[in-house]
């Protein structure tokens, strides 16, 4: 099943995509590949589904759900970008930071919420090399941003 | 315009190079790209222009001014590897830590002064990806390290 | 000397190799090069040698130690992945998370500790570019992360 047929068939709503600002590029692909900029947890209206710092206002369940969005977001701007999801062979890497205290230990459960959209979405081709990064602070007050590096069909 | 006569005509002056110490390469070039070492805001005396942490003891203006100059060494270091900037196609992506309270939400304010001498040198060719993230510290005390990866032109 | 001859030679032992959780990929190749997953510093029992923060209850030392750890980690996924070491050409670049107190300056000491296992096991085709962030926390209380990326021979 094709990656836009797999979306259609399990009623995936991407939001926006929301673009950075100038002079930033929302996706740039070289040498077969595609990279996005940081994305926040953006709802479809485009605000942040929550604001904080997990291990303090933020519990790993609703950092998890952040992570999804911020995941759903990343490949709306790839979709945006390529036209389609088919036009990506397979995800390569994504880099999940976490917005938390100096003793949150479960990074990898945040994460776990944006890798389960790639799965969801790409199937198989949604695996991917992974970094879950606790970081003390992201733009707005979000608590995770997400960027993922995709490889492309040769015939893109 | 070529970069390198952008560069002459704005009178921007490049700090250093200054490379990293050994076993570390201030540079690496594969696959038509190259990516620089992570850079600190060094002033042309090769010391830091600012120390401290944003939300704390660094105003998001004076950590702009910072980011600037980090990416102003991190060009350095490629046109010092790569002989002249011309070599250069276009940059690709920049990844801009910012050291900050728990607090603090302006990362992509303070990320923009690095953004901006990419678009001042290389025009729209500076165009890029970019994550603009907050951590707890970074080497020697720096507000911000940035690293920038980016596209050769095809004879280089 | 080849890298496997190096690493007999020298007697190192390669921890694991320890695969992250479904759907995460230990290693992606693609375009010539390998990257690796965020490894931690754990022992040949799979436990971290050390969990805490730098700058608070890790010293410069230990956290150094950790490095050099995470960075076997990380080459005994590529070792297992390429089947063998000699399939790498070189390394390019690698990323060290050290978590860490806001104060804390050290970055560099501490992943130096990563660097030099790199050198030990490479050679000069262990050079690499680096960046070293100091970050609030690492998964599970860990007290560095390591990302590696290599060159594969063309060959392979």
């Amino acid at each position: 099943m094709s990656h836009e047929a797999r979306l259609a068939e399990r009623n995936i709503e991407l939001p926006g995509p929301f673009p950075p600002h100038d002079p930033l590029d929302a996706v740039v692909v070289h040498g077969g590949t595609a990279r996005t900029s940081g994305s926040l947890p953006r709802t479809p209206d485009g605000v942040l589904v929550a604001e904080g710092i997990l291990g303090r206002e933020i519990t790993t369940v609703d950092g998890a759900e952040a992570a999804s969005l911020a995941a759903l977001n990343a490949v709306s701007l790839l979709r945006a970008h390529l036209g389609t999801l088919d036009a990506i062979d397979r995800i390569l890497t994504m880099t999940v930071f976490v917005a938390c205290t100096h003793d949150f230990r479960e990074q990898p459960a945040v994460a776990d919420g944006a890798s389960r959209v790639l799965r969801e979405i790409f199937g198989d081709a949604g695996r991917h090399t992974r970094s879950a990064i606790g970081v003390a602070a992201l733009p707005r007050g979000a608590p995770v941003e997400v960027e993922i590096t995709a490889a492309l069909r040769p015939s893109e």
